[in-house]
C-alpha cells in the first residue's frame, strides 16, 4: 500500500492561518518535508513548528538561493527521489507550502516529478495575495475588474506593457527588482496608488506607500498592490 | 467601547479549508452576518454552521440575485447600518466571506460603507481561486508567469483581447456567460488547455474539460484554468 504526497499550503506566515485540514493532515502524516535556505530555518516549517512532533521523519529541501535554476532542478530531482522512496515504502509525506501550494509555488516542481506515479493531493492555503490585501486594507478585485499578477523579475518593458493593461495588479517576486518596478509606475503615473506589503500577517508585517520604500532593503517575498485610481473601488 | 467589525473569509466550501483565526473570530462574535440569496441558505453561513450558537445574533444580507446593482448598493446601505448599530453598542460583528474577502467578495461594499468609522479587521481565506487549482490539479501560475483573472461578464472583444494576451488565466463568474467564453478560446485554438471547476472543495466538485461541459448548467461560481501549452509548467 503506497502513501499519499501531500501538498499543504500552511498560509502566508501567521499560525492562525493554517486550516483545520492541513492541521490535521500535517499532525497524522509520518514524513513532513519542506523547503528551507542553504542555511538557515525553513519559513513553512516556522509556520507549523508548534505541530511538528518529535516522533515525526522530516525533510530539508535545501533550494539554493534564486537565480540558480540549474542547481534547483537537481535539488528537486533529489528531494523527489527521497520523497518517493517514503511513498513506496507506505508513508504518507506531507510537504508544507507557506501560501498556496499551486500559486508559484516550489511544490509544483515536486508535483510534476511525483503526481504521475504516486497518489497525490493538494490542500489549498491562504495564498500571499489574500494575506497582502488584507493588511494593506486594499481589495484585490471588485465586480468585473481584471486582476492581473505580475513577477517583478519581468523585463521592464514587459512590465511596463502588462501594468498600462492593469485595473488591479499585484507585482509579486520584488526584491532586487525593486527600482525597476518602482520606475515603471512612475511613468506610468500610478506611483501613488501602489501599496507595499512586506511579511504579510507576521507581526513584523511592514504596510507602506510605494513613496516611503526603501528600495535597497526590499525581500523576495513582498509584494506591491496597484489599482487604478477610479470609482470602482 | 466600540466593537470590532471582521470581515472573516471562511474558505471555498469545505468546512476544514477554515482557518484556525475564522474559527475563533467566529465563535467569539456575538453578531455574525452573511450574504444570502432571496430565499433560500447563506453558502458563506453553512460552511461554518457547526460553529454557529444559538446565543449569537444572526444577520442574514438578502442580496439580490445578479444582474441587479442598484437594488444591491440599498441591501448593503441597509446592512451597513444594521451592523453599525452592533459596533456602536460595543458588539463586535463577523461577517461570513465565502472565499476571501477581499478577492470579488461582497463583504467589499460592507467595508467600503463601514471601515473608516469602525475598527475592521480583513481576515485572509482560501480563495476560489486556490481551491479550484488544487481540485484540477493544475498549477496557477510558475516562475515569471503572469496570471489574470478575468470575469466572464465582460464583453467578448474584451474577453478574447485578454485572453490572448495570458499565459495562465482564471476565468471567473462563468453563469450564462459560458458558450461567450467557449467561443472565445475555441477561436483562440486554446480550448484543449482548459479544465472546469464547479463548486471546488464540495462533495459535489466538478472537474471538467471544456468540451464536455454543458452551457447550459453552468453555475455563476464556476470557474475556467486556462494554461498555455508549453514547457514552462
Amino acid at each position: 500500500m503506497s502513501g499519499t504526497l501531500y501538498g499543504i499550503g500552511v498560509g502566508p506566515g501567521d499560525p492562525e492561518l493554517v486550516t483545520l485540514k492541513a492541521l490535521h493532515l500535517l499532525r497524522a502524516a509520518p514524513v513532513v518535508a519542506y523547503p528551507a535556505p542553504d542555511d538557515g530555518p525553513s519559513v513553512a516549517r516556522s509556520i507549523v513548528a508548534r505541530w511538528i512532533s518529535p516522533a515525526q521523519i522530516e525533510i530539508a529541501i535545501r533550494v539554493p538561493m534564486l537565480p540558480a535554476p540549474a542547481p534547483a532542478q537537481a535539488v528537486y530531482d533529489e528531494a523527489a527521489a527521497g520523497i518517493a522512496a517514503h511513498l513506496d515504502a507506505g508513508r504518507d509525506v506531507a510537504v508544507l507550502c507557506q501560501g498556496d501550494p499551486f500559486f508559484y509555488g516550489s511544490f509544483i516542481q515536486l508535483f510534476a516529478r511525483l503526481a504521475a506515479r504516486h497518489r497525490t493531493e493538494v490542500v489549498p492555503g491562504v495564498s500571499s495575495l489574500a494575506a497582502c490585501a488584507a493588511a494593506a486594507r486594499l481589495p484585490l478585485a471588485v465586480r468585473d475588474d481584471v486582476l492581473t499578477v505580475i513577477p517583478a523579475p519581468l523585463a521592464e518593458a514587459e512590465l511596463e506593457r502588462r501594468l498600462a493593461d492593469a485595473e488591479a495588479a499585484a507585482i509579486i517576486k520584488l526584491g532586487r527588482h525593486f527600482e525597476k518596478v518602482r520606475r515603471v509606475l512612475k511613468r506610468l503615473g500610478r506611483e501613488a496608488g501602489a501599496i507595499y506589503v512586506e511579511r504579510a500577517s507576521l507581526e513584523s508585517q511592514r504596510v507602506l506607500p510605494l513613496a516611503e520604500v526603501d528600495g535597497a532593503a526590499v525581500p523576495y517575498f513582498s509584494m506591491l498592490l496597484v489599482r487604478r485610481p477610479g470609482p470602482s473601488s
